[in-house]
């Protein structure tokens, strides 16, 4: 931030009094303009036994499978954000659940929040975000293909709760979280 | 926003192609600000049978008590937060226990998370924010002086999942949740 958002006089970088951070402060009014961490909300819309999942029309990771997921907007709740980002990339009305995984991802400065979901109809429809939206049994998920590690952490935390029969919250650091059927410990590689 | 973070050029609010929300652009770089709500971080510090709590030394909610509490910083984790804000606000540090309540509050634009926390001592000590910390035992908390709405939802749901036996994830918005023990359905009167 090299500029004053509220009155466009430059900036400049130092820790203010009480404070223990580097932060943008304006020259002119003095103001102190913090910068804070992002939550990404999502879904897990669920029909039966099957996963829908949507194929990204846009950059990063163009062309691979993700949960319908995006930025929190400002006046909306975690909850109606999850909802509306399922409308808006794969044209589904779901039944919301309880909330199932919440991911760190410091290095990005962001925060993923999946909720599960039921899918109300089969009338879904890839948003302009998506390339084509589709459900998935277990056994055909694209593991090779999915964009973003909070998402294959999210899908095999999924399908392991739904093996044991006992759905839990599940909380973690990207960085460190451990996978259930996955040996290796760094979840950089693709599988 | 009224000016461009960027280059200092003046915004105009509208909304951007392929959007459908009003958004600050700069009028000289085109580039497109984006401003999203913002996630409060803290634990519920527990000694045998009692909570931490901190009397706020500052405004908002001066000389009310809360759970030690403050707002994500970048680069760092919703766990390494809690804590921080943890030692900062009460001097005390803890044993991070699991994620405990997930509450929305929409007309602020924030999230507030709660991990469960276990003191690793008694050498605890009010920081630059709080006028003093103590350890309350259930019947001695100071409902009616809570600081906020989230954190006497939080400490109900503790008491509650603690006299039951089964500690669970708590999650809403912080206009419609139903506290246990609780009578009226508004938060908004002081208890």
């Amino acid at each position: 931030m090299k500029f004053c958002p509220s009155c466009g006089a430059a900036t400049e970088i130092r820790v203010p009094a009480g404070d223990t951070r580097l932060r943008a402060i304006c020259t002119r009014c003095e103001t102190i303009h913090y910068v804070n961490p992002k939550m990404v909300l999502g879904t897990i819309p669920i029909w039966q036994d099957q996963v829908l999942l949507c194929r990204r029309a846009i950059e990063p990771r163009l062309g691979m499978w993700t949960l319908p997921a995006g930025f929190m907007e400002v006046g909306e709740s975690t909850a109606d954000g999850a909802m509306r980002e399922t409308l808006e990339e794969a044209g589904a009305r779901v039944a919301l659940g309880p909330l199932f995984s919440v991911f760190d991802i410091p290095h990005v400065d962001q925060v993923h929040l999946f909720y599960l979901a039921e899918l109300r109809d089969l009338n879904f429809a890839a948003g302009p975000e998506s390339l084509e939206v589709q459900l998935f049994h277990e056994r055909d998920i694209p593991w090779n293909t999915i964009a973003f590690r909070t998402v294959t952490a999210t899908l095999r935390f999924y399908f392991h709760d739904r093996s044991t029969g006992v759905m839990s919250v599940h909380t973690g650091d990207i960085r460190e979280v451990q996978l259930p059927h996955e040996s290796q410990p760094h979840l950089d590689q693709p599988r």
